[in-house]
């Protein structure tokens, strides 16, 4: 189906687009009143997840109420390892939480290889839904979780307060172990993401949200490598080569040039890089998407509009720049905040 | 007094040093069974902080033990919040907290003006203590926590589970607000340097643990011109002036081009940014230190050793590089994994 706002589409080939997109993580979230009330009439937060016209109704809601160019599918970057069979659960004020974590090599033997159309079809599921709803309005972004930051979350058995002691010290006492982790983690992305285009997702990202916890040699060894194989993957379909690719790792502002290396579309920025120095080190390359600070939307209207202006300008003219937070938007956010945000971009 | 062991501050200044030194950041600590034999006499952490004989031994401890080429002043990077009346605590599991927070203008101006010499006597005798018990044989690197890093626990009232939602607020919805703190701070942290200088320290340092929790805009406004500000209050001393200074900003990788352009001696790097790659950028202009990833010293010995070997030989020939850890040691490190490592760097 052909697509009637194309200007992601258009900026993430670094094609002169329309209007500079912009759309926002975690824009269905509970910063909204209806995602809060769709919550809450789900039950929990898995039980909103695992329903695919609740899930669909939640990607919906931020594209129906601001002038947003993309939306992304509701979904959760954990999906993985919970059809894994880990357990996943969220406690209140924890994060998430597994019951079972990987400690050893046949931890990893253990887990099933995984077959998205059988573990994942509620995802699946949701994006078919989503599409029907959008009905070409819009590009719709499916997800997943990278190699290392699944594998963060499995070896630690949950988000170790941000920290991850247990999964940091994994990487250095037993780094076979972390290997096989990722590897069998890469195959199950590649997998993912690939049903997903399938499924009808117009562009594919993932999300290595806690990059910034390896040392250089790790993070070769753990997310940059595993990272190709999975591009490899995907590519390797017919279908699924031709979804444009967002890659999103959080701290690593000093592997920008490795990671623009790969065979990506757009690198997202998180909130701490600058962007202009970014474009000069990879713009040439890739696709730069970001990196307002999140909380940057506490300001006052005037202070949010210069903010966004001076991050437009640093960019610089020319194409290739999608509008983003530097990190998924915090729950106690205005909605209207947002509403200025949007407004403030498409002046640009 | 002369020093006996002068490589540290030979490779401060970049001359050739009789080897390569190598202190670790929190090495008096938890990690030494007679430290926590020492805590559990103290009654409390705060009590063996502020009680200038106990932390004057909990400084020796570790360089009583390994071949280490500095001991750092045991104390607190709150000490100065503390001495600010702001009532710090340390619960379990939940690191620093205060009974107060800094909420509106007036909560800055009613912060008391200290006198390093009054308000953090404990911290100058502590200093001196050391010094007798060193009698000249190693430098004592004294320390304060920076301006931004010290803001951000003040405006959050605590560590904010590391993300510090309150702090970041602020320095979008009011940052006249924490422009004043950071100045009523920086201050403070001139003079209290200061006086630890003529307390005895040879060597000064300000950790920026936090530094990776601001955008762009907000690391020159918070961050690096605050800091600017505190040397040219040091180096207005006639005394202090000639201590080399050691600045530590966590999670700036993308700004050590700036921060190389201050007056100081040294970047102290965290574990996640490539150390040849820091010296292309800026080690011509500044010393190094660092920068081994603490979770490398779960390693088994021979990686570790390997894995402090490549970190020597990617720094390069030449002389300025101090070895450290990325940042503090964990509390469950094997005291041996520390002996193996001193062993290692002195061998390069």
């Amino acid at each position: 189906m052909k697509l009637e706002n194309r200007c992601l589409i258009q900026a993430l080939r670094r094609e002169p687009a329309d209007r500079r997109p912009v759309w926002l993580m975690r824009q269905a979230g509970r910063y909204l009143p209806e995602y809060r009330e769709l919550r809450s009439r789900a039950g929990s937060f898995l039980a909103l997840l695992k329903t695919p016209e609740l899930a669909a109704e939640a990607t919906l809601q931020p594209v129906n109420r601001f002038d947003l160019d993309a939306a992304i599918q509701f979904a959760d970057i954990l999906t993985i390892p919970d059809a894994m069979g880990l357990g996943l659960d969220f406690r209140v004020g924890e994060g998430p939480h597994f019951r079972q974590r990987i400690a050893r090599a046949g931890d990893v033997s253990a887990l099933p290889v995984l077959d998205p159309e059988r573990d994942l079809d509620y995802v699946l599921a949701a994006i078919k839904a989503s599409k029907r709803e959008l009905s070409g309005r819009l590009p719709l972004i499916g997800f997943a979780g990278g190699p290392w930051t699944l594998a963060a979350y499995m070896l630690e058995g949950g988000a170790g307060g941000g920290s991850f002691p247990v999964a940091r010290a994994a990487t250095h006492a037993d780094p076979v172990l972390v290997d096989r982790l990722v590897s069998r983690l890469g195959v199950a992305i590649a997998a993912y993401l690939t049903a997903q285009a399938h499924a009808g997702a117009d562009v594919l990202m993932l999300f290595e949200s806690w990059a910034g916890l390896l040392d250089p040699p790790g993070f070769r060894r753990y997310l940059l490598d595993p990272m190709a194989e999975i591009i490899t993957g995907i590519k390797a379909d017919t279908l699924a080569r031709h979804c444009p690719l967002i890659v999103f790792p959080r701290g690593a502002a000093q592997h920008l040039v490795s990671l623009a290396a790969l065979d990506l579309d757009a690198l997202g920025l998180d909130w701490t890089v600058p962007l202009g120095t970014a474009r000069t080190a990879v713009g040439a390359k890739v696709a730069l998407q970001g990196n307002l600070d999140p909380a940057a939307l506490y300001a006052p209207e005037p202070r949010l509009r210069a903010a966004i202006r001076a991050l437009c300008a640093e960019y610089g003219p020319g194409p290739g720049h999608i509008f983003n937070l530097g990190h998924g938007i915090s729950p106690d956010v205005r909605p209207e905040s947002v509403a200025v945000l949007v407004d403030e971009v498409h002046q640009h």
